[in-house]
C-alpha cells in the first residue's frame, strides 16, 4: 500500500506525467504501465448522471462511481449532466452549469486520486442542438439547422456548444447526427440534416471545425462525435433500429461522405449506429470499421458503440451468443469503447480466451488515451464553476439561437404576400404548438427554465400589444379529449388574422417506456403530444388529433390563415398548401424559435431557409427524395410522383434573379460556373443558390440531379452579385463498376437555381 | 442465284441437316457457314403481331416479316399470337388456336425457305397464367397459383400452357414471374408468387416442370422462361421498373434462389429485369448474368433481355451513349437475345467496332442454335392446325383450371361459420367484380369469347335458381360517376345474404397509354376499372372508387355480407375484418374464377389457399412481409406493425390439430422432423402445413423465421396422419460473410404450423 502511495506523491517522475513529452512518449509509457483491466477501463463509457450526489450548492461522487473506479478502473463517464424523464434529472434534482463545472471537477479529483496511474476521464455529453443539460443554450433541431444551409452559421454553433461543454468539465460532444434521413416515419429524422450528403457533409464538417476542428489544445474544442456510423437514417419500414437496405455503392456515394467530410474536418469520434446492413450489424461491421474508417480515411480518432449496441449483437441481431462473444465481434472489428460498458466489461474474458489480442486492445486505449493526452487532461483537469456559470447560456449564444432559428424557418406558400403581417393588426394565435415551451425544442434536450424558451405566442407578445393578441390553443397535438376548437373560431372572429401553429411534438414526459436498448418505445397508452423524437416512429404523415380539423374551423370563418408547422419531421402538409394564405415550417427552433418564428411573421427577418429534406404528398409515395437514380419513377395511379414540397425549396420576400450562366474549364476536370444574382424585390433578404448536376452518361447509374455546391447569399434590394461555383474532380467523379472513384469523359449538365425543382439556367461542361 | 437454290435443294447434304448426328455437331457446323449478320439475326426477337395476315381461315406472311427475314434475318419472334389492346388484335382480327398454328407454320415456312441456311424460326409466347392467345385456357394470375401452395397442381398447369403453346406451333414460354414482391404498390404483383423465397422456388420448379423440366425433345415441351433477372419486384417507392435496393447477400439469400431451383428443374431461358441494382442495369449486369448464371450455375439455356432493356441501357439509366454502345454493354454483360431488336439490329457495327468479340457473339448464337436442334424444329417445324383447333382449351384443361381456381381461394374471416352458405337462401349478389368478365382475369390475358369465362354471379347461377338470386353492381371499381348503390342495397334487404365483390381490376381498355419501354403507364384521363397491371402502380392500397361506401351501405341493411376481394394486390381490408361476416380472396382467378368461388361459397369446395404475401394494414407500413431480418420493428405511433393478415394465413370450413412434434437427426445436418396433423372437424378439407425455421445465433443476421417447407394435405373428417419433413444442409444453410454458403454449429427453433404467425408446434434442433 505504501508503494502506491509513494507513486502516487510524485507522478511528476514519470515520463507519462511529464508535459514536456511529446504525446506518443506519454501514451506509450502510460500504456506499458497498465493491466489489462486497467486498459479495459478505458474503453467503458458507462452512463454518468447516478456518478454524483448534489446537496445544497456542494456536488461530490457517489457510492456508485466509487464502486466504478475501483471495480471497473472506467475512463470515461457519458452524459453526467444529462437531465431527462428517462434520468429522472430535474430542474429541482438537476444540476446547473456552475453545479455540473463542480460535479465534473470532483468526479475527475475522485478519478484520478484514486487509480493507481492518474488517469483523467473524459465526460461525453450529448449536444446535437446545444449541450443537452440544464441551463444551457438551446439551439434548433438538425433538420432545422439543416434548413440554414448556411455552414459558417454552424460552426458558430459548433464552438458555442462545445464553449458550454468545456466551461462544465465535459470533453466529448456527440453530434452532429449525420445520417442521411429518406423516411420520414422514421423518428429521428429531426436530428438528421435531411436526404442530400453534400448538405449533409458541408453542415457536419463545419459544426466539426466549430467544435475546434480536431485541435484538442484549442480552448473549448470538443471532442466532436459523429452519428451514426452508417446508414442509420433509412431503417426498413420507418422502424428506428431495423435494418437499412442499401447497396455498397449507395452507402459510398451518399451515406459515407458526410463522415469523411467532417473527419476530415477534424471529428475525432464514430459513433456506430444499432442497425445492420444486408445481414451485418454495424456495430460488428469490420469492412466499415477497420477497412473504410480506420485504414482507408486514417482516421486518428476512437469509435464509440451507440448506447449498448454492443450488447445488441447478441440480443437483437443474434450474431453473438454471448456477451463475452458479442464484446469481441465489436472490438474486433474495430469498435473502441463501450457506450454502456456491459459488453467491454467482459473483455478480460475475451482476452483470456484469446478472442481478442492484447495488441487490438492496446490500440483501442492507445486511441483514446491519446485524445486524453492531447486535450491536455493530464497536465490540467480541472474547470472554473465560476466561468461555467458566467458564460454558460451567454447572451452571445442566445442571440446565436435566436439567428440560427431565423435563418432555418422555410416559407413554403404566401399567397398575395400576405406576408409579412404588418404590426397593427389583431391576431388570433391558435394552435396546440402555439404556446407549448417544450414542444419547441426537440428531441434531446434537459428541463430549462421556463422563461429561457420562447414559444410563438411569446414572440409575437413581444412585437404587438397584448390587446391585439387572443390567444386560444384549440387542440392538443395528439389528444382528442379536452379541445377548445369553438373558442378558437370565436377568437379568429374578432381578429384580423389567424395564427394556427400545428405540427408535431418530442416532448417526453414521465409516462414514456423505455426499452433496454436504450431507445425509447411509443407507448400506447398515453395521450401526450409526443409523436417524434427516439422511437416514436410513424406509419403516417398527417397531423394527429384534431388538429386538421381545428384549421378547416379557423378556415371556415374567412379570415386570412397562417399556418405555422413546428414538427420533428415533413408532416403532410396538402391542406395548408391548397387552403392556407402562407404557410412555413420551423421544424423545433429551439429556445429562440418563438422570437425568430414572429421576426418572420412581422417582416423583422426575410425568411430563406430551404428544406433539407422532401415533404412527401402522402405516406404512399416513399421514399420521397429528390435525387433517385434514374430513371424517373412515372406517377401513381392516385397521384403524382413528385413530392407537395422538393428540396431545396423556400420562398422569400423578395425575388431574385438569375441571369447569364458561363461555364469555363480552369484545369482538368475543373470547371468554373459562374451566373449573376439579382435582388428584384423591395426587401433585403437572402437566396440559397444551389447548384446541381446531371452526369449524362456513366458507366453506372446516376441521380436524375445531384446538389453538389450552395451559398446562402445576401442582397440588398436592387443589389446584383457575380456567384462562382468551383466544380472539381470530387463533384465530377462517380463510383464505377470497381468500386473506385474516377471522373469519367463525357458531358455533364449543369443547373442553378433556388430549389431541386426551380432550375433558373442550365448549361454543360465537358470532361474530355 | 442458281448456287443457293442447289443449296436449298439438297439441304440434306450438309451436316447441319443431318438428324443423325449430335446437336453439338449440328451447331458447330451451323455456324461455322453463318456470316455475322445471319449469326446476329438469330439473337432478335422482334414483335410479332404484325408478322402475320389473316382473312378467312387462311393466314400468310407479312410484308414486314418478309422485310424482317431479308433485312435482319431474325431468327425469333414474340407474341404472334398475342392479343389485347396494344397489339389491337381482337376477337374480329386476332387468331385463334386453328389461326395460330397455321400463322405459325406459314412464318416458319417462309422463314427456312427464304433464308440462305434454312433455319427454323423460335416463337416466344406470353405464358404467365395461361398462353396471351386467343381460345386458350386461362388460368389464375401468378399470385393466386401461389396461393395454392401446391407445386404438384402447377405442374399440371405448366404442362397444360405448354401443350397448348407447341399444339399451336410455339416453342417458348414467358413465365413463370418468380419476382419476390415485397411492395403491394407495385402493379405486378398479381403476376408473382409473393413474397417467400422457399415458395416460390418451389412453385417455380414446379411449372419448370411442368413445361417439360427441359427435355426440349418431349412432346409439347416448352422454353422455360423466367421473369425477370433480378429484383424486379422491389422497385423503389413501388414504381415499375424504378431501381431495386438490395443489399447482395440479401439477392443471394432471396432473390436469386426462386431462379436457381428453376433452373435446375429444366427452365432455359431467363429474362433480365428493367431495373437496376445499387447503380448497375440487370440486363448489362455481367456479375449476374455471366458470374451468377452462366459460370456458377451452370445454365445452359440462353438469357433474353425484357423488352427494349437493352435500349433502356441507354434510354432509361444513361449507361450508354449510343444504341451500339448498349447492344455492346449487354452482350457482353451476357445477354444473349434481345426482345424488342432494335439494339442487337446494332451488333454488325458493334463487332466492326471491336467492342464485341466474334468468340462472344458466337457464344450467345450456339445457346439459342441448340436449343433449337435439341427441340427438333430443323427436323419437324411444323404443326397440325386441327390438333391446335381440338386440344386447346380442352375439358382437362379447363377443369384444371377450376381446381387451381378453387385451391387459390383464401378464406380470411368466417365468423360463425356462416360460409359455406346453404342452397336454399336468397342472396343478393353486388359489386363492380361480381359480374365483370375481364376483372376475374388478371394481367397478360388476351379477348376471350364471352362464354368462356364464368364470373362470380355465373358461378352463383350454376348453384342457384334464378329466383334465388338479384344482382346489382353498386358501382365501379374506381369510376364514382354512375352509381347503383341504393339500389344494391334494397336488393340486399330482399335477400337473406349479401354476397359483395369487390377489389381491383387489371383489364386494360383501348385508353390505355403505353411508354415506350413497353411497360404501361397509368393514364391520368381514363375511369376505367384498371388499378393495377403492368404499370398501373398504385400509391395506396384502400379499395378506390365507392367500393367502401358500397360495403358500408350493405352492412347498415343488418343483413350478412360475405366480402370477396378479386384483386391483383392484397388491398386494404380493414373493413371487411372488423365488418364482414365472412371475407375471402380470390385474386384474379382466371376463366373459372366465379366457378371456384360458387363452389366455395356453398360449400362444394373447402378452401385452403393460403396468403404468399402478407396483407398490410396500411400503406404507410411497408414493406410488411414475414421474415424480415432480426429485429422485429416495434410499433408505430397509430399502429402495430404487424400485418392485419400474416403470410401463410387462411382458414378452412373444417379444424386440424397439431400434435406431437419429433426431431430426428438422419445424418450431418439432416433432421426429420414429424408430427401428427388431424382433421378434428366435420368437413374433409385440405391444411397446408408449414415448417418455420430461426437460427437462433448466425455469424450474419437471420430473418425472425424463414419457411423452409409446406404440404398440402387432404384429410377427410377424423383422419389423422404423420406428417414428416426432411431438413437438410439447404435448409439449414446461411451466407455468410465471406458470401459462402455455409451450414453453422448451433440451435435451430423449429415452428410448425397453419400460417407463419400461427405456429403450432415447436422443436428445437442442433448442428454440432
Amino acid at each position: 500500500m505504501r508503494a502506491q502511495t509513494t507513486e502516487y506523491a510524485r507522478p511528476e517522475a514519470l515520463p507519462y506525467k511529464n508535459p514536456a513529452l511529446c504525446v506518443e512518449e506519454r501514451v506509450n509509457d502510460l500504456l506499458s504501465r497498465m493491466t489489462t483491466e486497467e486498459k479495459i477501463g478505458q474503453l467503458l463509457c458507462p452512463l454518468g448522471w447516478e456518478m454524483y450526489e448534489k446537496q445544497g450548492g456542494d456536488v461530490w461522487p457517489s457510492a456508485a462511481f466509487k464502486r466504478m473506479i475501483a471495480e471497473k478502473k472506467v475512463g470515461m463517464l457519458w452524459a453526467v449532466f444529462r437531465a431527462d424523464p428517462w434520468t429522472k434529472k430535474t430542474l429541482s434534482n438537476g444540476l446547473n452549469p456552475e453545479l455540473a463545472a463542480k460535479a465534473a471537477n470532483t468526479l475527475q479529483r475522485y478519478a484520478i486520486e484514486n487509480s493507481r496511474l492518474g488517469i483523467p476521464l473524459f465526460l461525453a455529453e450529448e449536444a446535437p442542438h446545444g449541450h443537452m443539460a440544464i441551463g444551457t443554450t438551446v439551439f434548433p433541431s438538425g433538420i432545422g439547422q439543416a434548413s440554414t444551409w448556411n455552414p459558417a452559421l454552424l460552426e458558430r454553433m459548433g464552438a458555442a456548444i462545445s464553449k458550454e461543454i468545456r466551461l462544465q468539465g465535459g470533453h466529448i460532444s456527440y453530434g452532429p447526427v449525420i445520417d442521411i434521413s429518406r423516411d420520414p416515419r422514421w423518428s429521428r429524422v429531426e436530428e438528421s440534416f435531411g436526404e442530400d450528403p453534400v448538405l449533409s457533409a458541408r453542415l457536419a464538417a463545419a459544426i466539426s471545425k466549430g467544435n475546434g476542428g480536431g485541435q484538442l489544445k484549442k480552448e473549448y474544442s470538443t471532442i466532436t462525435t459523429l452519428k451514426h456510423f452508417i446508414a442509420y437514417g433509412i431503417p426498413e419500414g420507418g422502424h428506428n433500429g431495423n435494418s437499412a437496405i442499401v447497396g455498397k455503392r449507395e452507402l459510398h456515394e451518399v451515406f459515407l461522405p458526410p463522415f469523411k467530410s467532417a473527419i476530415d474536418a477534424g471529428a475525432l469520434s464514430v459513433m456506430t449506429a444499432y442497425n445492420s446492413i444486408d445481414g451485418v450489424p454495424c456495430t460488428s461491421n469490420k469492412e466499415l470499421l477497420t477497412g473504410i474508417l480506420h485504414r482507408e480515411w486514417n482516421f486518428k480518432g476512437f469509435t464509440v458503440s451507440d448506447l449498448i449496441s454492443i450488447d445488441g449483437l447478441m440480443e437483437n441481431h443474434s450474431v453473438a451468443a454471448t456477451l463475452t462473444d458479442a464484446a469481441a465481434l465489436a472490438m474486433n472489428a474495430g469498435v473502441e469503447v463501450d457506450l454502456g460498458a456491459n459488453a467491454f466489461a467482459q473483455l478480460k474474458e475475451a482476452v483470456e480466451n484469446r478472442q481478442v489480442t492484447i495488441a487490438t486492445l492496446d490500440t483501442a486505449v492507445y486511441r483514446v488515451l491519446k485524445l486524453k493526452f492531447e486535450m491536455g487532461l493530464f497536465d490540467n483537469p480541472y474547470v472554473d464553476p465560476q466561468r461555467a456559470r458566467r458564460n454558460v447560456r451567454s447572451p452571445e449564444h442566445i442571440a446565436l439561437a435566436r439567428s440560427i432559428a431565423q435563418e432555418s424557418i422555410v416559407l413554403l406558400k404566401n399567397k398575395d404576400d400576405i406576408l409579412p403581417l404588418a404590426k397593427n393588426l389583431k391576431v388570433a394565435v391558435i394552435g396546440p404548438n402555439a404556446d407549448n415551451r417544450y414542444n419547441m425544442l426537440g428531441d434531446y434536450t434537459a428541463p430549462q427554465d421556463e422563461g429561457n424558451i420562447k414559444t410563438v405566442l411569446d414572440g409575437i407578445r413581444s412585437k404587438l400589444k397584448s390587446s391585439q393578441i387572443e390567444y386560444v390553443k384549440g387542440c392538443s397535438i395528439r389528444d382528442t379529449l379536452n379541445t377548445t376548437i369553438e373558442e378558437a373560431v370565436e377568437a379568429v372572429k374578432r381578429s384580423d388574422v389567424a395564427i394556427v401553429v400545428v405540427g408535431g411534438s418530442s416532448a417526453r414526459d414521465f409516462k414514456t417506456d423505455y426499452l433496454e436498448t436504450g431507445a425509447a418505445v411509443a407507448s400506447s397508452q398515453t395521450l401526450s403530444d409526443m409523436e417524434s423524437g427516439e422511437g416514436f416512429d410513424r406509419a403516417t404523415l398527417h397531423l394527429l388529433g384534431q388538429q386538421l380539423e381545428l384549421l378547416k374551423k379557423v378556415k371556415n370563418t374567412g379570415k386570412p390563415v397562417i399556418v405555422i408547422h413546428i414538427q420533428g419531421r415533413p408532416l403532410n402538409m396538402n391542406w395548408a398548401d391548397e387552403h392556407a394564405d402562407a404557410l412555413l415550417t420551423a421544424w423545433y427552433p429551439g429556445q429562440e424559435g418563438g422570437n425568430a418564428i414572429a421576426d418572420v411573421l412581422f417582416g423583422d427577418y426575410n425568411p430563406a431557409g430551404r428544406l433539407p429534406v422532401s415533404v412527401p404528398r402522402h405516406e404512399g409515395q416513399l421514399p420521397v427524395y429528390y435525387n433517385k437514380k434514374s430513371p424517373r419513377g412515372h406517377d401513381y395511379i392516385e397521384m403524382s410522383a413528385t413530392p407537395l414540397y422538393p428540396f431545396g425549396y423556400g420562398l422569400s420576400y423578395t425575388r431574385f434573379e438569375y441571369a447569364t450562366i458561363k461555364a469555363v474549364q480552369k484545369g482538368k476536370d475543373r470547371f468554373e460556373i459562374s451566373f449573376r444574382l439579382k435582388n428584384e424585390g423591395q426587401r433585403s433578404g437572402d437566396e440559397v443558390v444551389q447548384l446541381y448536376v446531371r452526369d449524362e452518361v456513366a458507366s453506372v447509374v446516376q441521380p436524375v440531379k445531384q446538389l453538389k455546391d450552395f451559398k446562402r447569399i445576401h442582397l440588398l434590394p436592387g443589389e446584383e452579385k457575380m456567384v462562382t461555383f468551383l466544380l472539381t474532380a470530387n463533384d465530377l467523379s462517380i463510383i464505377d463498376n470497381h468500386f473506385d472513384s474516377v471522373v469519367e469523359p463525357g458531358m455533364f449538365t449543369v443547373m442553378v437555381g433556388s430549389s431541386s425543382a426551380d432550375l433558373k439556367l442550365t448549361t454543360q461542361i465537358e470532361v474530355k
